[in-house]
């Protein structure tokens, strides 16, 4: 019989993890918030992920247990390994992805370099933190942000009046998180897979490019960071998969700063964004990766296609929601891109696609990729 | 909306449709021939694709209905087009693929080099072939066979008596097809995808390996074939192609004989057993390019990730069943081998996945690509 993997959250992520259960062999189940959602053709439930009783009726059917994004509560991953469910990566490892101020703590402990933060509870904690960095910072929710949602830059402790009265009302020790404003001359990505056997691989390091704070295109490898800068951030990725116990893939956002050095930005415990030019660039994609890793099978090689691959996200798409239509144009002017779509309808700012191309040049290689992903624009 | 393209039979190369369309957001539905096959993962209809009611209830919610296999009747792929399905390829095209009969006589009106052949209906018939040809020669039933199925070498006229009785019981002006034993120095494939536009795009020619009539392995591209023999090949077969009117890939098997001629040995109209290379060792996989080709959209690049591709098919699986069991040693030795499986059942000499890895040397791909397969096997 199939080893079967179970899937929570029926978002992009899950429908990439789709492909790469097919060719392997596997049986991929997905529950999934509702109908219509981008994994719908593996969806074997549908329920609330917050419902112990919904996710282990769905786990009791699969060997293992993986996630399409972090919010299923620890209650239901406590739950669900109490029940003897292979739950990858756990609830230890993915409680520092799933609170930022849990995650900071645990890097600060470390001894990984993240930028100055603080965990602050009212305009006072945030004023004091202002006041000693040059009177701006950036605040982030603890929780639930993502794509730049749930991040603001401030110069006044008044600027998150709103976030500090629903932090305050939710009631507990919850906080936000406030950092420095981290003068990065750009930003990178570090992705690697961990099983449970102790088995590490990483991908080369890439440069991410973000735009209204989400990502928007990926260069693969990061250009002029063979070396120093590469060999430090692998083994920040290996060291902190290694301590947190992560099981499947860990992407690791960094800034490089303006004297070089290499700060942890944020973590994710499942296939990212800025993994995705896998998929056309890569031995092993990140998605097949994290099904070999959570089911503890050895990993693939991660070496490369190509010398470069670029990744474009295709962000809102055409206005008239009709993304199908850009198909011909798109597929005769770049025949050796490869089209990535989600199943989602085109709305703005809202992730439909990727596009991906691989080459020798690093400058053709973006210019091919950004004018295929052009096509699908408004 | 997605584009929606129906694939009749649910066997593996609908399977490998999957994740190809998933990638390029295409919505694939598969009309099955019962439960569990290979691809149920995309099966949203069960019933008899000879039955003209039942594939057109299948064909009204799709955009074009294409094939995993030729089995479907001519009346019923007649009976789509008169209701005004897009049928890909088409009823035109399909005869010459369904029939051998029809198949040899079509590539002898073309002129298209072939092995000698006669369409025969006895033993005396029969007879007057063997005796212009050395006494010896090979008969294939006209429809019906695969993998070495109804093909049998004979030495004298009463070889084939149970067929020469089914054909003439089953009425009509049936034959059973009689060629000559071609000398042949190995065999390649030329693969092909044409789309209704007219566009024409080639792989590169391969070598392919038979045992016991069925496809072991594929060497890409055929080694020492450059020059002549690839022009040669890639000529017929685009012709063939054209000509054919063919939508969709056309694979195309040949002989290479001991005086350096190619000869056209098989056709199908479909993903086909020797392009499965181009999963992992192509931009654009005989699968996305169907696909592509079916719905009449622009076709994809087909230049290859590294020099050499080869594929090694896993026949019959180990004896106890049990594949996932192979997993682990065969991913640890080979990180770098795709390994693809049909969710089929092992029983010998079945099709019941293949592996696929590319490198720079063929004697060494090779070798890591038959070690690995290796790992499967009883």
């Amino acid at each position: 019989m199939a080893l079967r993997v179970g899937v929570i959250g029926g978002g992009q992520l899950a429908r990439m993890m789709v492909p790469a259960a097919i060719e392997l062999g596997l049986d991929v189940r997905v529950l999934a918030e509702g109908q219509g959602m981008s994994a719908a053709i593996a969806v074997t439930a549908e329920g609330d992920h917050r419902d112990l009783d919904t996710v282990l009726a769905f786990a009791r059917d699969v060997d293992v247990v993986t996630f399409d994004h972090e919010h299923v509560p620890q209650d239901v991953l406590r739950g669900l390994v109490d029940a003897g469910v292979a739950v990858r990566p756990g609830p230890e490892a993915l409680a520092v992805a799933q609170d930022k101020i849990t995650m900071r703590t645990r890097l600060t402990e470390l001894g990984v370099p993240v930028p100055d933060w603080a965990a602050v509870h009212d305009q006072t904690e945030l004023g004091a933190f202002l006041d000693e960095h040059g009177g701006r910072a950036v605040v982030k929710t603890a929780r639930g942000g993502y794509d730049g949602k749930g991040v603001r830059v401030v110069t006044d402790p008044s600027d998150v009046d709103d976030w500090f009265l629903a932090v305050s009302e939710a009631g507990g020790d919850q906080a936000l998180l406030v950092e420095e404003l981290v003068p990065f001359t750009r930003e990178l990505a570090q992705s690697v897979a961990r099983r449970p056997s102790g088995e590490v691989v990483a991908w080369p390091l890439v440069e991410t490019v973000q735009r209204d704070g989400v990502c928007a295109e990926v260069i693969a490898p990061a250009p002029a960071s063979a070396g120093r800068i590469a060999d430090v951030a692998e083994s920040i990725a290996v060291r902190l998969a290694e301590e947190l116990r992560v099981t499947g893939v860990l992407a690791v956002e960094l800034f490089q700063t303006d004297d070089e050095r290499i700060l942890v930005n944020e973590l994710a415990m499942r296939p990212h964004n800025t993994g995705h030019w896998s998929i056309d660039g890569s031995t092993t994609s990140q998605f097949e990766q994290h099904l070999r890793a959570v089911l503890d099978l050895p990993l693939g090689a991660t070496g490369m296609h190509a010398p470069t691959a670029v990744m474009v996200n295709v962000l809102g798409g055409p206005a008239d929601g009709d993304l199908a239509a850009r198909y011909p144009a798109a597929l005769e002017a770049f025949p050796e891109a490869k089209y990535h779509f989600y199943g989602k309808s085109p709305r703005p700012g809202r992730k439909v696609g990727h596009v991906t191309v691989i080459g020798d040049d690093v400058d053709d290689v973006v210019w091919r990729a950004r004018s295929a992903a052009e096509h699908f624009a408004d």
